[in-house]
Formats: C-alpha cells, structure tokens, sequence
C-alpha cells in the first residue's frame, strides 16, 4: 500500500505517564533526537484540561535537558490556533510536542488550523513531532477517541475519526497494558487487516523513523498487534453490539532496543535495529 | 507432547459471572452435556469466601433446568474434603461444579482428597466437570493464582502453581477481557510455548470435549494465545521484574459456536467444529 505521508522528522508516540521528574528517559531520548542546531522545543497543550498544571512539567523537563528555550503554546480555542504568534513559535522550533488529555480536544482545535500546518511544515523539514497520551493516539490518519475498555470486541464500541495524519498505515493506543485496551485494537484490525496495531504502555514509546522503522524506548512496553494475516472474521455479518469474532492475528511485545518495520511487517532484534536506523530512505 | 490424562466426560470451563438468573445460556448447556439418566448435580462452594450466599444460586439455577437433585458440597476444610458423605453424593452425580472464588483455596482444600478422588474417577467415567472463574482457573495441570493486571509482561509477575491436573497442554485464565489479562498468558507463553493460552471473558465459556476439541459458548468472548511458533524472547536472560519481549504469538477470539483443535492448533468454522464434535476419540 501506498505511504500517502512521508515525514522527514522523526515522530515519537509515547503512552503516557512517561517520566518527567526523575531520570526522564524517553524525553530525554526526545531531546536527543533534535538537531543540535535548534534546541528550542514548543510544547503544545491543547489535548489537556489543566494544561497549567501540566505544561510547566515539561518546561521544566526540557529546560533540565538543556532546551535554549521552552515555549509552552496554551493554545485552547480555534482562535487561538489561528494566532501567528503561535504559528512563529512553532516554525522556530526544533522539538514539537503534545501533550495528553483528550484527543477530540486536541483534533477539533487544532485541525485545518495555521499552527497545525506550521507543524506538518516543521516535520517535513525534519523536526521532531513528539507526543503523549492523546498526543500519541491523535497521530495517525485515523485514531480512536473513545471505546469501551471491558470488551471493546463490539461491533461498533471503538469511536473513531480522523487523527492528525502524521503518519499512515497504522493506529496508536495509549495506556495499553494499564487500562487492558487489547481488544480495542483487535476490533479495529478486523475492520481493516492493512492498518497495523500500536498499544503503547505507560512510560513507553516509539520512535517512528523516516524510513518507517518503529524502535521501542522507555522502560514500559509496547505491543503491536498485526492483522494483516487475519484468516477470518464475522465483523460484516454482526449486528452492532454484536460479539466479534477473529481468526489469526500476530502478537508481539517490544522492549526498549527492539524494533519493527511497519511495512515489511519484520520484528528487529537490537542488532538489527542498529542497522536500519542509519537506512534512511 | 503426549497428553498424559484424558477424559471421557467433557470438561466445561467458564470465565466468571455467567448468567444464573434469567436465561442461564451457559449453565443451560453444562446441563445437556450430562446423560440424561443421571441429571444429579453436585456443586462444590470449596473456592468460595461466600459459600452460603453463592451456593443457593446454582441449586436454583440447576434445578429450574430440570436436575433430579443439586447437592450443595459446602467443603471448606480438609477434613470436610475426606468426608465418606461428601464422595458419596459426588459418586452419584453426573454433573459437577466447581464455583469461583480461589483458586488456591480449592487447590489447598481439595487437592488429594477423597472427593477429589471422586471427581476425577467421575470425570474418567464420562461425567460432567465444570468451573466458572477459580473453578475455572484451577482446571489445568499448572494454574494462575496471582499475577499483576496492569504490566504482568515482567519477569515472575504471575504467580504459578500445581492446578487440578483435570486437562493438560493449555492454561486458563478468567475475568479475561474485563480485568484485561492478555499479558499474563502472553508472559507464560514465553515461558513454555508448548501451552495454549485460553482467557475466558464473563458470561463465556468453553467446553472441552474429550477428543481435545474446544467449543465456545455464552454470550462473551474466548481469547486464545498460541505461542507455539513463538519466534524469540527475552524470559530467560531477564532479571526478576524485568520487561518481557516476545516476537510472534497468535490470536484468536471465539465467540459462540466457533471451535478450536487444541493439538492441531487449528480455529474451527461453526460448520468445522459440528463436524469435529462428533469425532470422539
């Protein structure tokens, strides 16, 4: 299948209640990832409720980490979006990130907004797009806002539309193995066997290289669920509400080190991790 | 792998909070495996903190489906679990149940005794032995007794010990979907891929016939984590508590009427699995 959507930065999904005070591992991995040409990093906290309380965590995060300048975007109306001051703040930054909450509220304020596109502009040009919680699950083409977590195994119990579209061919869960979200993403990948399953736990993450090859960070896990060998399912034939059946789905968990090749759909030991990393395409 | 017990009678397993009150789907059917001449019921409270308050519900439940009689076995103690009476009425009944509650109570209190005994020789006679959640649980030669919910893909997370031995080759694990259990069948299928995992969501079941071929019934869902292609882990280098990888473990979800081959490693087609059903070994 096709790539609609190249990115020439990096993007890190990370799962949520990653790390900000203490050893800040997979900011810190973040961090790095930037040019050392630009360390000024905007911190978006438009997903949140109380991005006051939660915004200067990660300036003080990223001042610790030697960030030239933090710049916290409080940006929670459309208006807000629109404002080219923001939209400044974001073009001179190296490092753009999201912080969680709710990923409607990040996607109806910032969707077909200027600061949006100045970010779509900045990951073109080889920024950093990080992003947390809802941050993470808002950044595929298609995300999930809402589903039952008990047994989401429902025709009809994930709720879904349309993400950010920073990147294509797969979905993003946060939370995975803290709030047992599996069968969330085993509903969807009946839906559409092509689209690959991400369950990223808390304190863990992914970096989505270029070149479309994931690698695990953080201390947590990350689980990706591969339908694309689906034998079967009953999904068209149900009722809404129905019960789902499937047949043959491929499970895997990654550590910090491991990696996968979204399309060739290859688990990469550490080794040989190392080796596509510097393959970039 | 040789399957060192097998069973003439079939073997129910149920994933907790089956109806008992209005249409009693599953309990309905652990009744019609019985011989229709001889629909006695032996329910045993052993793994229940709430004996007296449980116990009530199956003999209601068992007698609105038709049962001759339900003997209520509140065994709570090892010399209760010897007691001639107690093995007489198991001896005499072609349906027995084992309620939820604890696993290590039941396997504590029941194991090597003499209506243990009496259940086994039983079940090798062509009864009836089902279980819901615990009693569920316990069924396998090794059990789940204690484990993480949140992250149990860490090293030693589950806590493992001798269960029933009733079935061999598969381990069961209940409230699956509702307390979102995958990863500890996934972490014991890194132990020994050789095991199928089976989680049992609420108000589901399977029936394992004595030919080895596993049915769902009820109205949730079973899960099954077949890590017998498994293609690499970490379990064996990690210290305790560290974060386990593994590459390539398969899923499948059940619903009612769908089947699966426990030796073959085969799903099983509504349409199959009536044909397998009648293959008895």
């Amino acid at each position: 299948m096709a790539q609609c959507v190249t990115h020439a930065g990096p993007i890190v999904a990370i799962g949520g209640a990653e790390d900000r005070t203490s050893d800040l591992e997979i900011l810190k991995q973040v961090f790095r990832l930037g040019h050392r040409d630009n360390t000024e990093v905007a911190v978006i906290g438009t997903a949140s409720g109380i991005p006051d309380q939660i915004l200067p965590t990660y300036e003080t995060a990223f001042t610790r980490l030697g960030a030239a300048h933090v710049h916290t975007l409080d940006i929670r109306t459309r208006e807000q979006a629109g404002d080219a001051h923001n939209v400044r703040l974001i073009q001179q930054s190296g490092i753009i990130f999201f912080i969680g909450g709710d990923q409607l509220r990040l996607t109806s304020i910032l969707g077909g907004s200027a600061t949006f596109r100045a970010v779509r502009e900045r990951l073109a040009n080889g920024a950093v797009v990080a992003g947390t919680s809802a941050g993470a699950a808002a950044m595929p083409g298609t995300m999930i806002y809402n589903g039952a977590a008990a047994d989401a195994l429902r025709k009809g119990a994930v709720n879904m539309s349309f993400g950010l579209g920073l990147v294509q061919g797969l979905i993003i869960d946060s939370h995975f193995l803290e709030r047992g979200r599996f069968t969330r993403l085993m509903e969807i990948g009946t839906t559409n066997p092509e689209q690959l399953g991400v369950g990223l736990g808390e304190d863990a993450g992914v970096i989505i290289h270029p070149n479309r090859i994931l690698e695990a960070i953080g201390p947590g896990h990350v689980i990706l669920i591969d339908s694309r060998k689906l034998a079967s399912t009953n999904i068209a034939e149900l009722s809404m509400g129905g019960a789902v059946a499937l047949e043959h789905m491929i499970l895997h968990a990654l550590v910090s080190g491991h990696g996968f090749d979204i399309d060739a759909r290859r688990y990469l030991q550490p080794g040989e991790l190392s080796l596509c990393k510097g393959d970039r395409r």
